[in-house]
């Protein structure tokens, strides 16, 4: 695909839009608060729109969930969310209507799963877990090349969870299912608990103990259904320093041995850093979804 | 492919042998015990060849961990396993070298997931899983036409489980991980525990309720990672009178009314009955993993 593409990583707190192309130079970028949708997305299109208005396509990676059933009349909206203004807002077709171009879009962490499978910590790989623990948990796969889905796309941070004997009190900070993976160790969860973000927490502070074990227990689970070559682990949580270390190590512990590979390879950060959204974008509206290489 | 073709349901106390064709009739079959691999194969192979030995293509639908990695050399064995005898044994082997016809191998659960998303309960769906709740506990997924695979088959047995709190005693039966899916609620698990299967424990015994909620809290963590159209459960211990529509009301609580679709279709027995297995052997034999309809 020649020419230039219109990229959008929609998040919960902000909006970073870009201007790409399919050589994987990112040209421009801006940042717009995520306010309400008939705010962020004009001014986001009004962005690009001083970046030129001929478009080859637009890719966006958002938070969700979203409708991404192509039979949908709510295709590319967000369904329902416990972010205010945002439960059923449309996505996509705010940026179709300006650009009359093709528009793909995916989950934030589908994007970076792709992203990083073509171009990242993944590539090479038969088999690419991404997972952001920030203030929400999400993770997106690709297996062979497609990015994996069923009725809709995953929701890994809603797995079930054993319970770290030292963390018996706390009920778990997910409204729909208490103490799932997010409701446990993500950042709400966390500050629930301690009163601050791993990061602020003294080094031997046993929350980076329990954290750890809790990603690890996730990290067996993704194991056992999907055998990922990578696990990749990224966010906001995962840059408190030594975290990533333990996740490891109480990775090797759960898996018991179990499972082929090895975890310190399986487990690691990603490779794309900070351009891992707007890329997630640009994979997606690239269409290499499919494409193997 | 026209012709006959030779089927295997390698299983941990029985081999199912079978003669089938592309039109799905499967025209006779034996029973096999699974005594040691040198016994059990080449009894596999003289009743095959008794009924001919012009095979167009073998099937082997078979119990695991298996290599499957096709630049192996120790592709089509066993890996290691806590069955006597059996851990390294070669299942595809001996069949290619009786027959020189293509092979197919793949796992148990695998081959029923496929076999069930292309002619049973999964048809029409984009993405079918098959769990076995017996001896052990397995699964195997058919997204989008493709049986998912990473470094390995799935595990799903082995998913990290919360510990229901009626329940807090039992240390789990796994060798490699105590209190996993399997480890919680295979028949050994609950034959530890209650001292007999659960078919045979009065139904208004806690074993139902406690089973019903683990398998509910896997089906919770397969949402969340695949959410797939349907989750067929299968195997011995789903034989027990009224607990699938226990699982299932326990499902509905356990997913919170978070994942898309109604549980009571999600959640489903198989629709093959006692011919899944040959028909998952079936189904590999024929290549059907990437032909979609």
């Amino acid at each position: 695909m020649d020419g230039k593409i219109a990229l959008i990583e929609a998040g919960g707190t902000k909006f970073i839009v870009g201007v790409g192309d399919s050589s994987r130079q990112i040209r421009a970028r801006t940042r717009i608060d995520t306010t309400r949708p008939e705010e962020t997305i004009p001014a986001a299109i009004d962005w690009l729109r001083a970046h030129g208005d001929d478009y080859a396509a637009v890719g966006i990676a958002s938070f969700g969930p979203l409708d991404l059933d192509p039979a949908s009349p709510d295709w590319g909206h967000v369904t329902r969310t416990a972010k205010p203004h945002w439960s059923g807002a449309d996505i996509a077709g705010p940026f179709a209507r300006a650009f009359g171009c093709p528009i793909a879009i995916d989950t934030d962490v589908n994007g970076a799963a792709l992203a990083e499978w073509l171009w990242g910590a993944g590539a090479g790989t038969n088999s690419t877990l991404y997972l952001t623990v920030g203030t929400g948990i999400g993770g997106g796969a690709v297996l062979g090349g497609h990015v994996i889905r069923g009725l809709s796309h995953p929701e890994m941070g809603h797995i079930s969870m054993p319970r770290h004997p030292d963390d018996a009190g706390f009920t778990g900070s997910c409204p729909f299912h208490g103490d799932c993976l997010e409701g446990l160790a993500a950042g709400p969860a966390i500050a629930a608990r301690w009163g601050a973000s791993l990061s602020d927490l003294a080094p031997d502070h046993p929350a980076h103990r329990i954290i750890a074990w809790y990603l690890a227990q996730a990290i067996r689970s993704f194991q056992a259904i999907l055998q990922p070559a990578r696990i990749i682990l990224g966010g906001g949580v995962m840059q408190t320093p030594g975290l990533l270390d333990q996740v490891r190590i109480a990775a090797r512990d759960a898996g018991g041995g179990y499972f082929p590979g090895e975890v310190s390879e399986i487990v690691t950060p990603p490779g794309l850093g900070g351009d891992a959204g707007l890329l997630g974008a640009l994979a997606l509206a690239l269409g290499r979804e499919r494409t193997i290489g």
